[in-house]
């Protein structure tokens, strides 16, 4: 274990994570417990428990059908090339942070020969999200469109449900298909008050994990029509995803989602309550502000190196724990890291954290 | 649960398969039971008892470096991939029955634009291997030679050393890599009698599967130079198989190589004493006969879904279990299946296997 975790894990009152970290055997003690016995594995896709969960999640989102995928890399990847031979047409629209361009060592280029439209020349988005006049501004139209809610690279950002709905009708006009990567959408439907499938229901496609915010060991599934999903496990066939069995993974995002699923909208509060603290500091910046969804951004003054090692030495004192790393920006002398409120959050002593920055910025 | 798996979990006297079915309940309880609680989840492809189990897999074939993946599916197009680019040439050579050709939706073409060249044409190789002759007999030297050992759907067939070492010493001598399909490799020891590094010492790169023998629940490792698996850790991501954790694969897989390895040699005796025995009824026919390994093909006359019918009813009867279906064959009249004998076939009671073929075959 590294020193940080081994703080981590002997701090009382601790800001991330999903409870305790665990060892592999108390995970497998967990969902052993999480069974009533009558489970059996997926084989190569088919099980009833498998299937129970796809339709579940498939119904939540108002799709017909579902795919579980060992990764949301592979989902989306699957996802942008169908849409892309049905359109005829190899290009797609994401922003420079979306995950295939930046998480993915360009694969949708290396397997597939697609291309990414860029977002004018030179393309400087900077920290905001995508609008419909830059798609309007594209010059082609694209064979796909991939739209992450929230955006994580760029601290949870959401559109406002009016922008959301003018690039669905933009996509919807111009008869392309509208890919959500949501990867965390579970986050959304407090900041827009809205089921998540009246969310779900603007694409055409929908990519969601169950690890992350689920708590879950790992594991995605993707949605949409029958058609669009029986495709999709030709693909799945070919990229080596159709697993002897993904039990372990399956089991413990539908276990994850069972127990987290309903805290979610008060972790969103819980972060609020977090950042409104937080920008009480004047070293200190929340992007954005408030918070949109259960994570954010957060900016500190001073040499991030020197002030991650402070946080630590202060957590060793206080049994606080707020972030693992601060990670150094393009700006000297300032340091980010993400903040995700997660299960632990809703256990932490909000009273604490006043002291706590006082000390760190002091 | 079908008909079928009722009826072989009734059973006592069983053939095929590694000890009773198991619901996932099961599993999970005997992986916390195999661990000390000392081993952490591996992240993203990184932790100890992860890259422990890596470096002692690529040990015992003789290479210097291993990455565990979730399927061997991903493992060989990986492997054939980052061979063709480094031959310049998109071509590969591999029998047409090998795992990408009939069980992976063509994905070395779909997937990366890889051809495979015909061994003559019309291709009749019929139930045969390949031998040196016929690689060069190709007419274009190949980007890359993958071989299966055994050949899994020829009934686990082995060529003879010798033409293995012919082989291998043509693909040497034409620079041409030079890959091992052992997805059952673990099998071919006592055929051979030579250890697994003289066998993988004749390839550039060796993929392994940790289900099937093994019992573990999925999982596969590609092994080869350094800067091999390096560059296959770079395609890894691009599949998205670098999963968030690996772990109940990679703890399933080295618990199950820890118990099954030892047994396997003494597999492959008890196939041959069984297949001894149904080589004595002019209605059955064994191929090949002796086998070679710990599986073999028996062809069955009579109406295979007829003969399947009857061997669940003399099941029934008598509690032994031989097979889960005969499968057509081109040959009208005339049904296949695989035997297998793994971990419950040490225990099969030979003295059964008479009466009982006396019975279905009556």
């Amino acid at each position: 274990m590294s020193k940080v975790d081994e703080l981590y894990a002997h701090c009382e009152n601790v800001l991330p994570g999903h409870g305790p970290k665990r060892m592999m055997k108390d995970v497998f003690e967990e969902l052993a417990e999480g069974l009533d016995g009558s489970e059996a594995l997926d084989r190569y896709g088919e099980g009833d428990y498998l299937s129970a969960f796809e339709k579940e999640v498939a119904e939540m989102f108002g799709k017909p059908s579902a795919v579980f995928l060992p990764s949301g890399t592979m989902a989306q990847q699957i996802a942008l090339r169908i849409w892309c031979e049905r359109s005829n047409n190899l290009t797609i629209a994401m922003h420079p942070t979306a995950h295939p361009e930046f998480a993915e060592q360009f694969s949708y280029q290396f397997l597939h020969g697609l291309k990414r439209l860029q977002f004018d020349t030179p393309e400087i988005l900077g920290n905001r999200m995508l609008t419909l006049k830059d798609f309007q501004s594209l010059g082609k139209k694209p064979g796909a469109v991939l739209l992450e809610l929230p955006y994580r690279p760029l601290g949870g950002q959401l559109p406002e449900w009016d922008e959301l709905i003018a690039i669905h009708d933009w996509a919807l006009e111009n008869n392309i298909p509208f890919h959500l990567d949501g990867a965390r959408i579970w986050q959304c439907k407090h900041f827009y008050n809205k089921e998540y499938r009246q969310i779900g229901g603007l694409f055409d496609s929908v990519y969601v994990s169950f690890y992350k915010d689920l708590g879950g060991l790992c594991g995605a599934m993707l949605l949409g029509a029958e058609d669009f999903i029986q495709e999709a496990k030709l693909w799945q066939v070919r990229y080596g995803g159709r697993l002897f069995t993904q039990g372990p993974y399956v089991a413990s995002g539908r276990l994850g989602m069972q127990r987290v699923l309903p805290q979610i909208d008060s972790w969103v509060e819980r972060t609020r309550q977090v950042a409104a603290i937080l920008s009480e500091f004047d070293q200190l910046t929340v992007n954005p502000n408030p918070p949109h969804v259960n994570i954010f951004q957060l900016y500190v003054q001073g040499d991030p190196e020197r002030m991650t090692e402070r946080h630590m030495k202060i957590a060793e004192e206080t049994g606080t724990f707020l972030i693992h790393k601060l990670n150094p920006t393009a700006v000297p002398g300032l340091g980010m890291t993400e903040i995700h409120c997660w299960e632990n959050a809703l256990q932490f002593d909000l009273n604490s954290l006043r002291p706590f920055l006082e000390k760190w910025l002091a």
